[in-house]
C-alpha cells in the first residue's frame, strides 16, 4: 500500500528565445518549457514526468495533466505500478478523453507525462534506471505493456515476442558494454539558424573536438544561405564527420525534393530531417523515393505508434526519431521500438529541449541491450541546453552518452529550478519582465 | 472599428449517458458536451463557436480556448473579419502553439472554435447564413482562405481556382433549388448500440416514415449481435432504403476485413464507417481494397486537411465525413471540400452530438452551390438530439435539411441552455448530482 498523496503540476519555462538557442525554420523564438508533473506517495517516494513545449500553450498542457489529478489522488500506487500496461490502457482508452485526440495532441502528451511519472516511480522503487529496468524484464512482460489493437497488420504480439526472445542471448554482455562505453551521440548544438556563421563554425569545431562524429544543421529558410552554411560547416568539421540537416517541416512535397537535391550536391547528407508535415506519411514516402540515397528522418512530432507503423510500411522514413514526451509515455515508445526492430530501421531519438536527452537515452540503451542489439547507424541527439536543471543530468564523454546508473527515468528537476522558472510568477520571469520593461 | 469586448468560454454538458443516446462500440457512456465560445463586440454584435466533446476533458478544451483570450480582447474585429485567411494563419501557424499538435488535438480544435466564431460574426454582419456567404464569394476570395503548404502534391491553388470557376455557372439556380427543396439527410437516430431491438426497429420504421432513405447502425461490439440487428433493421425499413454501418474505430485491419465481409453477406451496405483508427490511412486503404464494393467512410475524427489529402491519395475512403468542430474551422473545411472535389469523392458530413447538424449543413450546401454542384451520393447526417438548445435549430422535412436562412453559422446556443447545463455548477448538473446521490 502506497497512497498517492500529491499530484503537483508546474508550468516551468526558460527564456531561451532571448539567445536564439533553438531557432529553426519554423520555430523562430522558442521559450523551452515543460508542463511538469510530480506524483508524491505517502511513503515519501516520488515520480516525475513532463511534456516539453516551446512556450505559449504550456499552460494548456499543464491544465490537461491537472484534469487527471482527481483520478489519482488518494489511490494506491502499487497495483498501478505492478501492471503498467493496464495503467496505460486506463488513460489512453478512456472513452471520453479519447474524443480529444484520439491519441494525439495536448491530451495524449498529458497522458504521456502521467505514464512516465508512474514509470519513474516504479524504476525508483526497484532501484534501477529505466533502461535497465526494461532490459531486465522478460519478453512476455514487455509484450504485455504494449497495445497491439491497431498494429497487428504490421506487428503481432507473437512477432514482438520473437524479436525480444531472439535478443535475449547477450543481454548481460551488452549491458556491461553499455556501462563501460556508453552509447554514441550526435549534436545539434552548432546548427541553429539564429547563429552567426562564425559562431556556427566555432561550435562545429568544438563538436568535433568533443568527440562527436555527426552534427546537424537547421535548414529551410533560404536555399542559398543553406548551401553556404553547409559548405562552411563541412570546412569546419573536415572530412569523415557526418552532417545531417533538419528542415523542421518547412516544405511541401515538391519543394522538399528540389531543395534536398540542391543541398545534397554540396556533399552527402547523413539524413534530411522533417522535410514536410509530420502528418504526411505518403508525402515523406514520395520524398524518400525521390531523394534516395539520402535517408529521410522524422518522428519528433509523430503523434503515435499508429503513425510510425505507417511510416515504416510506406518507406516514409529511414531513420526513426522517437520522442520521449510526444506519445503516451514509455509503453508507446516500447511499441515504436518494436515496430522499428521489425522493419529493421535504426532509431535515433529526438532530444534537446528540456530534459529530452535525460529521457530518451533510456530507450536507445534498452533497445541496444534487449531488442536490436546494435548501435549501427544509431545515435542519440545531444544539445547542450538546460541540463543543469535536472537532478541526474546526462553525462557525455567523447561524444557518447554514458549509461545512467541512478534509479528512475531521468525526468526529475531540481526544486530550485521549478521554483525559479515557474511561469509567470517565478523570480526569473519577474526579472525577465523587468528586463523587457527596461528595454 | 468594432472592438472585441468579450471572449467568454463556457463548459456546457448534457447528461446524455443516462439515456444511452450516443452509445457505440467505443463510446459506451458519452455526455454530449461543448466547449463553447462567445466573442462579443462593443457594437453589440456577437459570434459563437464551439468544440464538441463527449464529457471528460471538455474543461481541457475550454482551457485551450481561454488561453487565446488575451490575444483577442480589446482588438479591432474588422481587420480580422476582412481577411479570415490571415486570421486563420495567425492562429494555426503560431510557432509556439503549433508545437502542441501540430494541427491536431485539443489546441487545434480550440483554434477551430475561435475561427468559427469569427466566421459567425462575419456572416451575421453580412446578414447571410454561412453557406450563402461562402457560395457568393469569388473563386479568388475562396482560394485565398486556404493554406496550400502541405497540399500542393495533391491540389494546387490554380487547380482549386479552376474547380471553383468551373462551378460558377449555375450558382444562382442551385441556390434557388436549395432554398426550395433543401439537401438530403440520413439518420443515425435508430442505430445506437444501447437500444433494445424493439426500440431500434420502431425508430427504423419512424425514420422511413419521416422520409429518410438511408439509416445507419452502430456495429463492432459483437458480430452475431450485429448480424441479427442488421437483419432486424432491414426487416423494419424494407427494401430500397440504404443501411450504413459504423464501427467507431473498433477493429484492427485484418479483423475489420473479416467482420465487414460477414456483415455484407446480410445484404449490401451503403458504407462501412470508421472500421479502424482514424490515423491509419494505409489501414483504411487496405480495408477498402479488401471489402470493395462496400465503400469505406471516415472523417469525423480526422484531424486535418493533410490527413484527408492522404486518405484521398491512397483510396482510404470512398465517402468523406468532415466534421465542423474537429479541424481548424471553416477555412480548413473549405480546403477539405476542395480536395474531395478534386478527387471526385462525395462528402457526407458527420453530425449529431451538440450542434454539429446546425454547423455542417452549411458545408454541404456551399459545396452544392459553388463547388461539386451535385447532391449525388451525398447526405448530411442527422440525429435528433439537443437541437432545442440552439437559437436557429436545423429544420428537417421529408428527410431533407431545409436551407437555413438566418444569418450566421448556426452555432449560437440559447443563453438559458448555457446557464442550465453549465458544468459542474449549472442547475441541471446540481439536480443530476442529487439524482445520483438519491440512487
Amino acid at each position: 500500500m502506497a497512497l498517492i498523496s500529491d499530484f503537483d503540476v508546474i508550468d516551468v519555462r526558460f527564456p531561451t528565445s532571448r539567445l536564439l538557442d533553438g531557432s529553426d525554420a519554423m520555430n523562430p523564438d522558442p521559450d523551452y518549457s515543460a508542463a511538469y508533473l510530480r506524483i508524491g506517495l505517502d511513503d515519501g517516494g516520488s515520480g516525475h514526468g513532463f511534456v516539453f513545449t516551446i512556450g505559449r500553450g504550456n499552460d494548456v498542457v499543464a491544465g490537461a495533466i491537472e484534469a487527471l489529478r482527481e483520478r489519482y489522488l488518494g489511490r494506491d500506487a502499487e497495483p498501478l505500478l505492478a501492471d503498467l500496461g493496464a495503467a496505460w490502457a486506463e488513460l489512453v482508452h478512456d472513452s471520453q478523453l479519447r474524443w480529444l485526440g484520439p491519441e494525439k495532441g495536448v491530451m495524449h502528451m498529458a497522458i504521456g507525462a502521467v505514464v512516465n511519472a508512474l514509470w519513474d516511480l516504479r524504476a525508483k522503487r526497484e532501484g534501477l534506471p529505466l533502461w535497465q529496468l526494461l532490459a531486465r524484464m522478460s519478453p512476455e512482460e514487455l509484450v504485455g505493456l504494449v497495445d497491439f489493437r491497431y498494429l497487428t497488420d504490421a506487428l503481432t504480439p507473437e512477432e514482438a515476442l520473437q524479436l525480444l526472445r531472439d535478443a535475449e542471448p547477450g543481454r548481460r554482455e551488452r549491458e556491461a558494454e553499455l556501462l563501460r562505453a556508453g552509447y554514441p551521440g550526435y549534436t545539434t548544438t552548432p546548427g541553429w539558424l539564429g547563429y552567426t556563421d562564425d559562431k556556427m563554425q566555432r561550435l562545429c569545431r568544438e563538436a568535433v573536438e568533443a568527440g562527436f562524429d555527426l552534427i546537424k544543421l537547421k535548414v529551410g529558410a533560404d536555399l542559398d544561405d543553406d548551401i553556404r552554411r553547409l559548405a562552411l560547416a563541412r570546412e569546419a568539421v573536415g572530412p569523415g564527420i557526418g552532417i545531417a540537416v533538419d528542415a523542421n517541416q518547412r516544405w511541401g512535397v515538391d519543394e522538399a525534393i528540389d531543395w534536398i537535391r540542391a543541398l545534397a550536391e554540396v556533399g552527402p547528407l547523413a539524413w534530411i530531417e522533417e522535410p514536410t508535415s509530420p502528418d504526411d506519411v505518403l508525402g515523406h514516402a514520395t520524398i524518400a523515393r525521390a531523394v534516395a540515397p539520402t535517408p529521410v528522418a522524422t518522428g519528433e512530432m509523430c503523434q503515435s505508434r499508429i503513425m510510425f507503423k505507417q511510416y515504416l510500411q510506406a518507406g516514409g522514413l529511414q531513420v526513426l526519431q522517437l520522442d520521449a514526451a510526444r506519445v503516451a509515455g514509455v509503453n508507446e515508445n516500447l511499441a515504436i521500438l518494436l515496430l522499428a526492430a521489425k522493419f529493421g530501421v535504426p532509431v535515433c531519438p529526438h532530444a534537446g529541449g528540456v530534459g529530452l536527452c535525460e529521457a530518451v537515452q533510456h530507450f536507445s540503451m534498452f533497445d541496444h541491450v534487449a531488442l536490436s542489439g546494435s548501435q549501427q547507424g544509431r545515435r542519440i541527439e545531444f544539445v547542450d541546453h538546460l541540463h543543469e536543471h535536472f537532478v541526474t543530468p546526462v553525462v557525455i564523454r567523447d561524444g557518447r552518452y554514458l549509461a545512467p546508473t541512478d534509479p528512475g527515468t531521468g525526468a526529475e528537476m531540481h526544486e530550485s529550478s521549478l521554483r525559479n522558472f515557474a511561469y509567470p510568477d517565478g523570480p526569473q520571469w519577474r526579472a525577465e519582465d523587468s528586463r523587457v520593461r527596461a528595454g
